[in-house]
């Protein structure tokens, strides 16, 4: 089960007793920590220790450098690019039980969170006091593990990602080292941004055990416009036109027609099946009325053929967790397939027709697949759902993907909006930065993971 | 004039003639590129190239590298924290002359310049776009220098820093190696953000040669609160209480008694000599009404002695230009003085300790110091004016000096929140960042810059 140049103990539990923390190396417990959101087991790792504290983790560290054991951090299980699979086997490190918010401050419009927090957990926390936490991925996933992968949603377009959402970080590093990243200044220019190196490391420069993000106020009004139309390159043309104008949105969504029907079965909702955006307007009940009327202007002038509009909350609320099931109830479309997703973004002004190549190629080829994403930042997904029964329709699939990729990298995009590079994506990595960047960042990996245990196999090539 | 382990060349001319770039070892030339803004030289350079395409940087790299010839990149020589000396001797790189604006994309809202476009500069051309570049430290800075110290300033409370405004940059490697950082997606997750770690580094990681910036839509309205007050404390009670109110502020400004006074005798005006601050809203006109009301309240709240409004363009011009020459105009205050200037940057819940601890401080000592700052982000500089004449003021103010970045670092902020380290606080960075940070920054420069050719003797302690 554990392969590559790495010395593998015998007794596990042993080895980490000292450490106090919960180890488990029952196949079922490892198999479960191997599996993100994919529906395919990947390797497993060795055994799962499931630390309370950081001194646990720095403990745990420290055995796995003086042994050369792979670190496998692993939070609430929701990659879906292979982040969570041990290649070289090791230890999984489940952060899941550090799960405290240690604290909230109003005043500063921050919060300190261990690693294993949740997005939904801490907007519980934060229900009455004004503010909320806004990066929503659509899993309930970590906060740890969102700011691994620099993760983001549909909120990205107004509060930014998580790469603006984190203020600083606590690590462990591949020495056993505790370091935090930064203070919590609003901005600082002392030294090195190590706050934004570890955003997006995916674990492979070191363990976040604990981390300060930013509050944004809860707006005070709300409305949510969903629109149809006939005509893909109509709706995406829409969304340019209303993040070039500035709109102070917070939300702009698409799901083609295919993903609406997923989400009507799955959701209990009744929308026309037909290609929508979604624009949620959020600000005071004045900005709200004004974007209102802007917004219903461009989409007329982008031949919507239907606006509706919701403003009470429970509306809304519905709305989005209908979103936010999308990709599941999408992957119910096609049960048993081995589906995959996309997760490219480009430039806003090359979004019309990198989606419109895309879906002629999806549509030349007969394959089903959905197209949704959060169109005001120019990223898309589409989850190809090819048919388990008909050969060839994988590696059809893996062909427009990869014209897909090399489309927006050409567009001056990325292969990769928020869900990271994990496993599947590595060789990607070198199309979209040049063997030069890749060289800069085995560098970094080098110098701040020497034994190469942080995560091995896991964003490069 | 130069030391370390470098090797000298003896014919500077020779060794570059094949860049094409023009050279210059003339004292006068060279003393002019180690001096920033402040009053010192520092050691010089052995030559200054001038180049003026990313190839002649590359090549004068390459023979940098195989010589081992520290490199010392220099835009506008804006620094004031000795970012542009050269303590080991070796080459400045003067990148002024590659000034040419290479794109400007309003459906993108982003524009890509050579690193030696000054930030007028790129106002100056995108005047009639509908569009600016919002970063604003004090002095015309080049855009490269500005990236490469994640300056910011006036505007950073709403738009943010170069951190939040820079999209990609290019750059030279200690290796000779030309890589491009990102695209230009709003948003990725694909690998280590090289854009951020690049950003901030001084010029000790690579030599920024061209970078794609953000651009933002012109403000439909803008209105210019000024406000007085007896208490400095009262005054920044109100900043932070404005901020926790999330108002929309582009600027939070404030200026001391002294320093409006400094303002009034260079830049012709005549505003009451008090503790001030200036309030700029910006966004629709409805929206700046709305929150001008807001502000009025707050400000009488916190015990303002006097509110007046400027909201023609002109008015609110002067008022900003003014605010941008308060750092000469400080320094006129006590000529031939060593000035120098704190920066740090706080929560903002500790302002106003912070400041009122501060100000005890500098009135025990007797010695003249103004404070102003960009306090909408907890970040305020104090220009101490030791006099020359007087014996100890010199280290009365350093002390003063390091117990205000002992006090900002214990109320979990920072000893730079806008000009870098340089030379200058290389000490300070440890204080900051414990060893386990630095070391980690340290392992960062080794690996990119394995001979340490690239701006030695800059940032790291």
């Amino acid at each position: 089960m554990s392969e590559g140049n790495f010395a593998m103990p015998r007794d596990w539990r042993a080895l980490f007793a000292d450490t106090g923390a919960e180890l488990s190396c029952a196949e079922a417990i490892r198999a479960r920590h191997a599996r993100g959101e994919h529906d395919y087991d990947g390797p497993l790792p060795d055994a799962v220790l499931s630390p309370t504290s950081i001194e646990q983790v720095r403990h745990a560290a420290e055995i796995c450098r003086n042994a050369r054991i792979p670190i496998i951090p692993f939070g609430a299980g929701t990659s879906i690019e292979g982040g969570v699979t041990a290649p070289a086997g090791g230890l999984c490190l489940d952060l899941s039980r550090m799960n405290r918010i240690l604290a909230v401050r109003p005043e500063d419009q921050d919060a300190t969170v261990e690693a294993g927090v949740t997005r939904l957990q801490l907007n519980a926390h934060l229900r009455d006091s004004g503010y909320f936490f806004p990066v929503d991925p659509g899993a309930d996933a970590t906060l740890g593990g969102m700011a691994a992968t620099r993760a983001s949603g549909t909120n990205a377009v107004r509060y930014g990602t998580m790469r603006e959402n984190v203020i600083s970080t606590t690590i462990v590093t591949g020495d056993a080292q505790i370091v935090r990243t930064a203070g919590r200044a609003r901005k600082s220019s002392a030294g090195y941004d190590l706050t934004r190196l570890i955003v997006g490391s995916e674990g492979t420069l070191g363990i976040i055990v604990d981390l300060t993000v930013r509050l944004h106020p809860i707006p005070e009004a709300l409305s949510v416009a969903r629109c149809c139309f006939a005509d893909l390159r109509a709706a995406v043309e829409c969304v340019t036109m209303l993040v070039q104008l500035g709109i102070s949105a917070s939300r702009i969504e698409f799901l083609d027609e295919i993903a609406i029907g997923a989400c009507n079965r799955d959701s209990g909702l009744d929308l026309p099946e037909r290609i929508t955006l979604f624009i949620e307007l959020a600000g005071t009940p004045h900005s709200v009325q004004a974007e209102t009327t802007l917004v219903a202007r461009v989409a007329a002038d982008n031949e919507a053929e239907e606006i509706h509009w919701a403003s009470d909350p429970d509306g809304c609320r519905a709305l989005w967790r209908a979103r936010h099931a999308a990709y599941h109830s999408c992957l119910r479309l096609m049960p048993g397939s081995p589906a995959f997703s996309s997760d490219v973004c480009v430039p806003i002004s090359s979004l019309p027709e990198c989606v419109a190549e895309t879906r002629r190629d999806i549509d030349r080829s007969g394959l089903l697949a959905t197209i949704a994403g959060h169109v005001g930042d120019g990223n898309f997904h589409v989850l190809f759902l090819p048919d388990p029964k008909e050969a060839g329709q994988v590696t059809a699939a893996r062909g427009i993907y990869d014209r897909l990729v090399s489309r927006a990298i050409a567009m001056d995009g990325t292969c990769s909006g928020e869900h990271g590079i994990g496993t599947s994506k590595r060789l990607k990595l070198i199309e979209e930065h040049g063997e030069g960047g890749v060289a800069m960042m085995r560098a970094i990996k080098g110098a701040l993971d020497p034994h190469d245990i942080l995560n091995p196999g896991k964003l490069l090539p």
